[in-house]
């Protein structure tokens, strides 16, 4: 079988892009080696990918109660419960290795309740998926859960912000079909 | 009863944010009379705020196949969906001003299939849907109905697109309990 | 676009009805300067039309624990979840008028959790949805959580009297792609 | 195990009711050989008593295209849907007398896709289960398939309001724990 | 109208089964004077038949703290929820004459919360539907309802594992559209 | 963290086991060089432990049209569906080896939609979830898909019953928060 299309949607040639676009993709290839598939589809709208990435940024890259590895539990959790396979995939070897862990992404994306996970990331994802899943339900219970497990209405704030923005991007990459690169699939498995 | 907070978040002092935002605030209040709750309660997380607003602009300003109205539809239907009260009342009042139509607004929010709209906005509406509840789902069945109803694949990734923000934006909305403001209920429906 | 049938059924003309049917309609039509839909529409089937009227006097005529507002709420409540056009628009007009309240209709249609009800109100409209959309579940646990909002037996018969009730109008209503009049769109949003 | 209550509510005794209630209620004991428990249990409230079977006499003693045991099977199939205990084994054992089939009523209840019936009849259910259970999803498609099967538009109504009506009772039963009759489970069972 | 066959797919002559599985459909023809159609069915696939009732007499034959009664409750009620008629009507059966009791499996299969069952049978009941519905939640708190009313861990091992198994034999009868025998409806519905 | 217990039940020692328990379970560490935990853990129960895995001989093991890998996907699918950790890791593994394909697993666990697979194996796949998830619901339409994608009625039966077989796996694993073997989660990932 010839390899699937990254996108249902065209894809630009990366000097057909406007340069402050160019400048990050290459930025990212420069970092990881390749070109995630999600800069380059976004790409096919700049004005789009400008505020994704620039959301993306201000919720993943911000100071605050989350460490970077439990941003990225909190992404592979939603993402699976929204079938998004970009998404269960690219972050899911993010959080191998914010975590250094190599088994906690399948295990997340799979069941969080059966995960490696502490209490406090537990409760983490739970409050996570009932934004994703249930938002208008939420109420004081679930602020009091929260803060029983040790998170501040910030954290609150952040857990619930990364669960919605990763909402529109599932969306978006089931919209399209978004491809993840193979790369992903091995990186952070293996002992160093 | 008191009038409850806009949010259940910190509300910032206009004169207390950096000035790209207060000033976004203050060209809205001039425009509209009034300052929309959702620029003062997003405002507590700026960059956010940037970013928010930065891809609302870029979805609904934009040129391309649907109407403004249109557009205004799909907020509305998904929204409902979603329960998110400030979304359903906020843009339930812009989607009377821009269809000039005072009864459309109630109609989409309750049953999309009852209101008064074309085969082609009902077409518009199920994919709009579709991706707010089930977009693991959809597939070229999908693009196919919409191809038959006269919209594009851009037109496509419109919809889509503008279910996906708004879902990301119920669900803060959902997070924050944020308020409508009083003057919306009214808007777009007295006769001229 | 022409306004659509009222009704997928026909709808007899007010001289072609038993007298007491054409008079139970000219006395609405007298204390409410029109004729609600509803009626004209079950007017098609004479016995059931005197079987649902006399239904719905006999819950939201009576005296008892709940105040005229409150059933409306109820019945604004649940018409919404049951996406039901006619009910939430005519019924969300007589809930303004009966509470004095420009703008709970619109709250309680899209989440009554976050609509500005008190919380008695709020236990009601909870049991309520809970008949309306589960009631094989119902168990001790729901009666104990009415009685701790200060409400008696015969009130939880009341509050699930008029939520299943109006689950039959409901279903009916969108049997019949019952149209809401005008006229209640605009029903008590305005300052006296 | 001592029997329990008929009702989570008080239930009267024959001679405190209006004479009215207590006369159809002396019928129904003359013609049944026993009091089924719906009647004691709903004449705790005298005027819902009346609309409720002036009600059920409208849809359930009419003329019309459906057989007596074909609207039994639409009140058995939507009263397992809603997990009605009472209306399941009432309405299951008329539906087997009417329609002089030992097994039906149990297949109906169960699975009414895997059941003795004929195409037409379910046509007929699918169309009952669309109105229990997403009576805001119903469209033209579901008025063809029942004209396909040879319905008129009469009957779809005479479905839909059966469907409808009983999911009010089914509410009211699940409400009270209405206790059916030990009479019913084996009534229509045996061969004559 | 003709009897339906008992299976979709083809069922062997009992001449022509390996001894061993004819050997027991003759064993079990002599206890109960009939053979049960789910033997004939599925000796289609010898090895699968072997594997099943080895797997159905370590489940429903063994020691332990669950009653033979109590174990044919949980296989009506969760083949109840999975809508298999063969085993609702089958089980229903078995359960009438195991628990002496000639209503219980109707009440069991229309709505378990209204039997006459002991708050420990109840308990029992909700963990089976847990697991039969939503084992991937299952937590703690399942395992100390159960041990609250009672149940050991071995218990639970026990409800659960005759929920999951009865989970596969109601896929393969609705698969199969699995007719159940006539004899079984009126089991243990007769007064001795 | 500690390693958490590969079961929340008793787990024998080996040489606790019948001889015939344990002679599987040093075949099975013999050929693949760790004796995968489900193997252990079900040791708890012999008598279910044989019929299990004569049940998974039965159906993996034999001739028919599906390939070794196809049987694979089907558990990898319908595994992921309810949420088996122990499940979709382990035969995840398996399907990447029997398949040859190192990113298929992880396809078709997160959406079976998006999959590297064929038209075939997606109407496969959709069938198994049918089964997983409303069996009930299986009729003439879904035989008809699967012989349009080339399949046999005795395929059909060999889809549903993985399916089948493995709902009782899952429900069983996620009963006793079984595990998955650390060394499955790499297995096939690497090339040779």
């Amino acid at each position: 079988m010839d390899t699937p299309p990254i996108s249902r949607f065209p894809v630009p040639a990366l000097e057909d892009l406007p340069p402050d676009i160019s400048a990050r993709i290459l930025a990212v290839q420069e970092k990881s080696g390749f070109v995630p598939n999600v800069f380059l589809a976004l790409a096919h709208r700049p004005a789009e990918f400008r505020a994704f990435f620039a959301y993306h940024d201000a919720l993943m890259d911000k100071e605050g109660g989350l460490s970077k590895a439990e941003r990225e539990m909190i992404v592979v959790a939603t993402s699976a419960a929204n079938q998004c396979l970009y998404c269960v995939v690219a972050h899911g070897a993010i959080l191998r290795i914010r975590a250094k862990h190599k088994l906690v992404a399948d295990q997340v994306a799979t069941n969080w309740r059966k995960a490696d996970i502490s209490p406090r990331q537990r409760a983490m994802l739970d409050f996570a998926l009932r934004i994703a899943l249930g938002a208008q339900e939420v109420d004081e219970t679930d602020f009091h859960a929260l803060e029983a497990a040790g998170f501040t209405r910030e954290d609150a704030w952040d857990i619930a912000a990364i669960a919605a923005f990763f909402g529109l991007s599932n969306r978006m990459a089931n919209l399209m079909s978004l491809r993840p690169n193979d790369e992903f699939y091995l990186m952070g498995r293996l002992p160093k």
